[in-house]
């Protein structure tokens, strides 16, 4: 790993935080940074030492309160900056004296409204002090092992009616590491995650990115053992060379599911106004991403559903796709989106075929029951047909990966099938993907069950055909480098066990 | 209306309905379907008369058995069927001495398995008694006004653990006429209406509809007032020119989304052994809805939110539309799809920019907000500033729609925001839809809260952005045909006020 890499740990394992800008006003992002710190290392989560920063107050939450970070008597390994940004040089100063490693710089205000000079300064001075700097305008890290929470929007906000809610929720631990251009994409993202169960390893927004950039983080990601999957929002990349190069080495190693944003003309001058971000040709980054093998989600759906099913499941080793279904419609229009995408549905071989005729033959499943791919078991389904059909459809060598559309509506289905489908599946190294239709108790409740079993769940056909697309997407990849065998060797022994 | 149509309100508005194939079996289709409509008689909810028929049973649910329709002592309007197939045509032969008007025939096992001649008998029946005919091989209506419920899928369902849950739900009376060809897509829309809390005028299942299509159920729709949107679910269409017609008459008064499944060359061999559609050339398909000013939706997503868009807004009578955004990478995504979708974001006019610049000056929104197009009003957004840049937006002529995305996120929004959004929506005829990004307790409310005010939310940017094009092409197809004006005025006196 490069020194520069390395140097970035600072940022997810801090052994000391001082908080620039702490303050007790609670409407203030300094009250709300620092109080995510104290309430950590109260919990016993964050272990470091932690140091308020404000020449007005003398303690904060019973923390006693520096005027200075060269006040502070310990070292100081990270500090988290939220003054007006026409005082952050002088602090970024301080912090070279004081041999700070890292700096989160939550404040706006710089090159994205004009202020290039202001910060070119805090640029030279992280330069001369060796200091990696995160931002400025970002909300910076959340690690929830640590207890590292640089994010100013508070969990819960209380409304004009006095009621607590949950607003901007903190996802539990898991294996997709979030990172993001956009704060508030970010902020969105952590909201859908933790709603949809998704857990994170990583969260790091880094805004104007003056100093540590996509590069280092996806670099710093490379060698983090928490993170299978990586996230991405951008709006522009500026060393593209060097994100080529880092991007190659991530890619063959874990999945990088990017959106894009800034693709149309008038969306590339909003981003303009947005980030000051040059977006630059779209067809140049879509070459860019295709060559380094990072998946490019057309839409926020996609990016996390892509996301969820990497996390999960292994890649497809092939594109041809076998659907096992009890809803004959909803399986027509998983075709239909598998062909858009490029995939196949190819009848099954005279072997499987003639396994299925045996089954009917001996009244294990309907005589008017589809079985040439899809797998109609239509909705007179019980429970142990859809066992047996996804195991024949495993063992054929012609299926890729498996679409498993088990809509819980059919009478006869009484939630047996979600354990027996997910035990089958974790005997193959094949992806298999489900969906179930429905808003009610009874479909999120299925969906959530699979997802806990390891089988990433959908809520539409064509959600679930784009998941499994970026399977087959990124199988192929790792085929081209010839490293897919030792990929999903490595990820079957590490999935969820049903 | 033509006689034929006319004809169709026996399925909705039976005053006598005989259930053939009634049983205490709990297990049996027979049960369900009796148990619904006995149960919705001791509600009050169906006023008309009801008879069991089996000859096996001597009464059912405390309701006299009748071994024949003929032996049933009054009239019967409608019947519904789920005797095996084999008995249908002499129950249909019964149904014709009887003088039936309309007969559900839920039982499978007709042309689409290959009993094409069986099908005919029933057919050949149902014309000389003149009695019409839904399906077989369906679901049949749901329509909760009358409480006429042939649905086979109960509402509940019993696990193996002996819990009982919701798995059919039945949705709320509302706006939207759901029409499906595959019954088993069906019973999922009634489940993800339900848990959307969006209200159904009228469900309708046909199945292989060997007498009445969708020809005849748009024709009834038409007329129907309590239908303001109709989605529909197709695999083939027979009667082209018919249905062409039709359409057209529909298409002025009210909008029709369609999800057209098998349209790729897999899928039309998948929807050939669904239900023996016969699906043609996509093109062919993509042309008539065209012509016929059918909004064709890409996917189930795009099915829905198009729905809730055309139920809740009026429609768009230009396609420049103004964003207005507190979270800038998300308004990026946003413009970024409506380019997609061949919509323009264009910078304001003069005018518009100066009174956006004077609240700057007057302090009343951030210097550092961006208001040329998206209006990025950034995370230090309080609920007052969108109020008055929404009326801003709406006033400027060269804006024919906004998309709102209000992410709850941000710190100084306290839930006001969202009435007074409404509230200044209501005062124009152009449409409006918002989208607050996340899946945890205050953006499932903040959605819901909009939905119920009557504007429709999306839980991403670019499902925001189709639902504003469906509104966009639908004002364009009422433009070219010289009703965009009045539809747009009984749109608004008829719609939902904050």
């Amino acid at each position: 790993m490069e020194e520069s890499v390395k140097k970035m740990d600072a940022f997810f394992n801090p052994r000391s935080v001082a908080i620039i800008g702490a303050t007790k006003k609670v409407d203030k992002a300094g009250y709300v940074i620092f109080k995510n710190f104290a309430t950590n290392k109260l919990r016993g989560v964050f272990k470091g030492e932690l140091y308020p920063v404000n020449p007005g107050e003398d303690s904060i939450l019973g923390f006693k309160c520096y005027s200075s970070i060269k006040d502070v008597p310990g070292e100081v390994e990270l500090i988290v900056v939220i003054v007006p940004a026409k005082i952050v040089p002088s602090v970024m100063e301080e912090a070279v004296s004081k041999k700070v490693k890292a700096a989160v710089i939550i404040t706006a205000g710089f090159k994205e409204v004009g202020n290039v000079d202001l910060e070119l300064q805090v640029v030279a001075a992280a330069k001369r002090g060796d200091i990696r700097v995160l931002g400025p305008n970002c909300l910076g890290i959340f690690y929830s092992k640590t207890g590292v929470d640089s994010l100013f929007l508070p969990e819960t906000k209380v409304l004009t009616t006095g009621e607590d809610v949950v607003a901007t929720p903190r996802p539990m631990p898991g294996s997709i590491a979030m990172i993001t251009q956009s704060g508030a994409f970010g902020v969105a993202a952590l909201d859908y995650l933790t709603g949809r169960q998704m857990g994170v390893s990583k969260f790091v927004s880094f805004g104007n990115k003056c100093d540590v950039t996509e590069v280092d983080i996806l670099g710093y990601l490379l060698h983090d053992k928490e993170t299978r999957v990586i996230l991405a929002y951008v709006e522009d990349i500026k060393a593209g060379r060097e994100f080529l190069k880092v991007a190659r080495k991530v890619t063959t190693k874990k999945p990088v599911v990017v959106i894009k944003a800034g693709k149309s003309e008038a969306g590339a001058r909003a981003a303009s106004s947005h980030t000051g971000a040059i977006a630059g040709s779209d067809k140049v980054y879509a070459a860019a991403f295709e060559q380094a093998g990072i998946i490019r989600a057309r839409d926020m759906d996609e990016f996390f559903d892509a996301g969820k099913a990497l996390a999960m499941q292994p890649p497809a080793l092939g594109k041809n796709i076998g659907i096992l279904t009890d809803a004959g419609g909803p399986g027509v229009m998983t075709v239909d989106e598998l062909e858009l995408e490029g995939l196949t549905v190819e009848p099954f071989s005279d072997e499987t075929s003639q396994k299925f005729e045996k089954l009917k033959a001996d009244g294990f499943i309907l005589k008017i029951a589809a079985t040439h791919n899809p797998v109609d078991l239509t909705g007179s389904v019980v429970d142990e047909q859809f066992e047996i059909s996804a195991d024949l459809m495993f063992q054929d060598t012609e299926i890729d990966g498996i679409i498993f559309l088990g809509l819980h509506h059919m009478p006869g289905l009484r939630e047996k099938y979600i354990d027996s489908v997910a035990k089958v599946a974790s005997k193959y190294s094949k992806p298999i993907v489900m969906c179930d239709i429905g808003e009610t108790e009874m479909a999120l409740y299925t969906r959530s069950r699979f997802d806990r079993l390891g089988i990433p769940s959908y809520s539409s056909p064509e959600d679930a055909a784009r998941a499994m697309g970026a399977l087959v997407k990124y199988g192929a990849y790792l085929q081209r480098n010839n490293c897919a065998e030792e990929y999903i060797k490595d990820f079957v022994e590490k999935r969820t066990k049903p």
